[in-house]
């Protein structure tokens, strides 16, 4: 079974309205198996390994994967899934989760900024500065710990901050840096199991925090501040993908295919030798062979 | 002698066509003299501790002083001289020189956002990012160690990078930092004078590079780009000031008057406490009375 490229599918529209239940949790008709996924999935991630090899060699890209979601809509997993067969030394994972003094310090992209892939590097941040335009925005007192020297939390405030993450995210692509946004879409009734499941499975009670039921109760607020994420920051140099999260297998070879179609479509190649350099290349060998 | 206060007397328009010939080099008519200039700076950084003081315990906002000339114009000795008598730990002053390898791998803004002060707390940039379409605008091979998917150097490219850097300004400031921009501006013949006294005095040898004499013949070219940089990023969430620059002890009075007047304007003070905090004070202080 080959499941078509899943790119544009799932990337949410660069402009027009859009409703935000509208996008499904879970993908209608005959969906493949887990086992059925977890090999697709295998063979998809497959390239990935020597397309960031020769992203690497080139130096000119640097790709940022971000992440983000409701609470047990699978990030963590979904990132391993995905990016576990890369060499390591070309992935860096960053978790943003409750900010540091030093970074309620800065202005709100500081924290995210110091951690962006070089050029060659995959970068992928689970959570990011889109927390920023969340979680804070449904919980606006959080802004109290942020100082700001203008902090009513108006219409106009936020408008501001999505106008500065899109500054942002179009200042990076223009250098260089191409970025994915993921919204693992999860449904009320799905997140309700895998929260009971933490509870009930002894190595799952970590993940649980009593702060989960509080967050959960407040999705419609969540889902009203995803929506205007989505309608004000996907842009083409900065597209937001919205994955059906509750079939977890299947979200994850979404993800992966979605990543290897995007390194695919790039023109990323092994750096050429010039004439020059071809001839030096030459003489090396030559030293060599009659060592 | 007292001398008027200077911020709007230098500060470079917002809008409308600029030339840069336009901006002097030196003050016309009496100047006080060194001694009469040193005993007004002297007067002048007086309120500055005391202002920093206030801006650390309310932890609103930051400063982000910036600093570009060509070579030999005194940028490292205003600094010096403006910001010696401020509590260190309250000022961060960073040199901005050639990128390393690391930098270069990241966008253009990255290795300064890394080094923004925080709330609290004056930042000295002595070169920035502006440096990446002055020196780098001039020597558009420099560009090849940078190694962007679009590196054509042409008009384009170089108003995307002026609006990157207006964005991000934009963005700092309204979460906090105040910016205040410095252009240095000495005349060739300064130039001359100051660059041959680091040839003839042993303990400046040091400071001079064969290289100056190359970068002074592209004075046309350099302000060629400082007209531009003025003229797209003087905002006023970020304005630039040009200071006369031939006479040294004059220019740092100047910018030490620029920097007090702006703190001075700004609605800086003490944390006030709320009448339960006040009443809990009340309690402590009973606390260590009856010790």
């Amino acid at each position: 079974m080959k499941l078509p490229k899943q790119s544009q599918n799932f990337r949410v529209p660069f402009s027009g309205k859009l409703k935000i239940g509208k996008f499904p949790t879970s993908v209608p008709g005959k969906m493949p198996d887990k086992d059925e996924c977890e090999a697709l999935l295998a063979a998809s991630v497959t390239p990935l390994d020597k397309l960031q090899q020769v992203l690497y060699a080139q130096n000119k890209y640097s790709i940022l994967c971000i992440f983000q979601a409701i609470d047990a809509a699978g990030k963590d997993s979904t990132i391993r899934a995905v990016f576990g067969k890369i060499n390591p030394a070309g992935c860096q994972v960053h978790n943003f989760k409750q900010p540091s003094k030093e970074e309620l310090d800065h202005d709100f992209l500081w924290r995210t900024a110091c951690d962006l892939p070089e050029r060659g590097r995959i970068g992928i941040y689970n959570r990011s500065y889109y927390e920023e335009v969340l979680v804070v925005r449904v919980h606006p007192e959080y802004l109290d710990a942020q100082n700001l020297p203008d902090s009513k939390a108006d219409k106009k405030f936020w408008k501001q901050r999505m106008e500065s993450i899109r500054d942002h995210e179009r200042h990076l692509e223009r250098n260089g840096t191409v970025i994915l946004k993921f919204w693992l879409n999860i449904s009320k009734e799905e997140q309700g199991k895998r929260l009971l499941s933490r509870l009930e499975n002894p190595a799952k009670n970590w993940k649980f925090m009593p702060d989960d039921l509080t967050e959960r109760k407040l999705r419609p607020q969540y889902l009203k501040a995803y929506e205007d994420v989505l309608h004000e920051t996907s842009r083409p140099w900065a597209p937001w993908y919205a994955i059906p999260a509750d079939n977890k297998p299947y979200m994850r070879l979404i993800v992966a295919e979605i990543l290897v179609d995007t390194l695919e479509k790039l023109p990323l190649e092994f750096p050429k030798l010039e004439k020059k350099e071809q001839q030096a290349m030459a003489g090396y060998k030559k030293i060599l062979e009659s060592e």
